[in-house]
């Protein structure tokens, strides 16, 4: 059922970069997929075709892709919001965030752009920030802005209000959950419009979605992935802010936090990260020195295509499926973990994980993390 | 002039004893100078036979050791406050303190020497310490104490006053930077009456002695000498404390500080040294986990001389004076620095050193560093 891969053409056309939405958009199919259909299909378009026939053959009677109609509205509905569709290999599509291996195939952007291409810093934090917590928000998003950095966060209450709009007149990108109109919370709207005008917003979901648990985790790893680093102005521990860094330094991004006394508990998550070695933040100045040996931008990752992956037979896929399933459970588990205990190539795994993952047998989270879940 | 070198000889009789505190209390015998000549002369005794000649030798006229009725009267007088002197290679003597280049020959000692032979950990910081310094310097001193560690401090106001306080029922040394007996800050005391019956309190300077501005940099390489972990609990920037660590940090020691928020000044230099790569301490657990890695007490120092050092010729002396002397001046100039610059063996170039310091032509000071005085 699996064809023989084909060369990789990026979506250039209208049509094109509507099959790249539709393909996204359809059930089962997270970037992570999309990157690997792409790989193995050579256009989203072939993929989409595929599909139906993948899932058949894994067992899934019915399945069928997005459907045009749904696709055709969102397209009008977000061009009719003002915002514009940046599919991976568009030049504007910022390239830290386009080396990821779960990098977002589209993004719906409502502003300008051209803050994507300068560098970039996140700064996340707590909700319920102090007010200590806040002013060094303000603080650090002035410095970072004086001095050329577009700062990045998650329009929250607390940290990421602070931030956003202390780093209004320089440039602040705001990474949505929900849709890029979607504007959440609802007491952020006027900072949203301040942001749309001024700033730049930008989401991976479908226009009009509301914000729901799940999409704050995969929100956060755009909004790191975008980051050459991450700084934690105030977190207490367990909190968000420090799933937001563990997945920023997966992504190879510098994680730094502001440190606090011991004794106040809205710094026990970043006294952890200070331990664990994250760098320690006193101003703007020590993030832009932590930046500083990245003296060239990296390279704009626009002409580089996902490889393509060596095929297996039907058999040795039936195999594996059963070898993948028995050591995976519902608690997630590292790919990377799963591929040394099966003493197999990453390259013969890989496809079957996709399969499991399109007959909804596995499912793929941040980090690398595959569960188990029939 | 300089005799061969002769077998070491510990000073085991009272009269040797009395022959280490005559020659440390000479004039321009500073700790290193001490352990060189007895390197060289195998006895306190012999040393202070030479040193007039050593003095004449290098053009210092009328140069003479500490009086004997001086020496006698200091250890009369600390006996009679009931004092105990103890020397470098007596088996009480701490063996970490021993192990240093200007370990100080001998130290008197008011209360029970015991707590020295316990793992010891040095709590120090601010004089004018925040009640969150304080209260962290108790916390920490109170969980070190009960972990079966003696807390060392230097008695002054502040984060010693809380830390001693604290570790009164466990176990706490005070190293004084004057005399044993010359309590400093008078409003301490009634704690240092405490220390002296519960605790233990040390110096290596005179009975009586006043202390003075210079003395104190000399007690702080003590406390972080005598500690395995030396942990800044609060310090401003430019501070102290910061020099104790910086010391502790040439003496091999493991610095921890304890952050606070950058807007708070009074943490500026526990952030300074936590950027730095000190480690960072959220409570007595960080710490006892950074002494952790030590299962075993470092070995005694007893039975381990000074090396002797080879000799060298009247005219290799003189050409080498010139060279040193040219090289220093008024800033100092780290030794190791020196010798690199000499490009003769360290072995060559300490004796001329010595015969400069008792010269009075270059000053040694902590950290191995040496200026020119002339």
């Amino acid at each position: 059922m699996l064809s023989y891969p084909t060369p990789f053409t990026p979506p250039t056309k209208e049509d094109d970069r509507l099959s790249w939405l539709r393909l996204i958009r359809s059930r089962r199919v997270g970037a992570v997929t999309f990157w690997r259909l792409i790989g193995e299909y050579g256009s989203a378009e072939a993929a989409l075709h595929a599909l139906p026939g993948i899932a058949k053959a894994a067992g899934v009677q019915g399945y069928e892709p997005c459907p045009e109609p749904v696709i055709l509205k969102e397209y009008q509905a977000g061009t009719a919001a003002g915002a514009r569709l940046l599919c991976r290999h568009d030049p504007a599509y910022p390239p830290a965030l386009a080396e990821l291996a779960d990098a977002p195939p589209v993004l719906w952007c409502l502003g300008d752009p051209a803050l994507l291409s300068r560098p970039m810093v996140a700064l996340v934090g707590a909700r319920n920030a102090s007010s200590l917590g806040l002013r060094m928000a303000r603080k650090l998003a002035e410095g970072l802005g004086a001095a050329g950095v577009t700062v990045v966060s998650g329009l929250a209450r607390g940290v990421d209000t602070a931030a956003h709009a202390a780093a209004l007149p320089t440039g602040t990108v705001a990474v949505m959950a929900g849709g890029v109109d979607a504007t959440y919370p609802a007491e952020n709207a006027a900072l949203a419009s301040e942001i749309a005008l001024r700033g730049l917003r930008l989401s991976e979901q479908p226009i009009g979605l509301e914000p729901q648990a799940r999409h704050f985790p995969l929100r956060n790893r755009i909004i790191s992935g975008l980051a050459r680093a991450v700084v934690v102005v105030e977190a207490a521990a367990r909190s968000g802010s420090l799933i937001t860094a563990r997945l920023a330094l997966d992504q190879g991004r510098d994680v730094l936090a502001v440190p606090g006394h011991p004794f106040d508990g809205r710094a026990a998550g970043c006294n952890l990260l200070l331990r664990d070695g994250a760098t320690l933040v006193r101003g703007a100045e020590d993030v832009l020195a932590a930046l500083a040996p990245v003296t060239a931008a990296p390279e704009h990752a626009a002409a580089r295509a996902p490889e393509p992956e060596p095929q297996r037979t039907w058999r040795d896929m039936a195999t594996l499926h059963r070898q993948i399933l028995d050591r995976l459970g519902p608690s997630p588990m590292a790919e990377d973990q799963l591929i040394r205990d099966l003493a197999l190539p990453s390259a013969t795994i890989a496809p079957e994980l996709l399969t499991l993952e399109l007959e909804g047998r596995i499912q793929r989270q941040p980090g690398g993390l595959l569960s188990r879940l029939d």
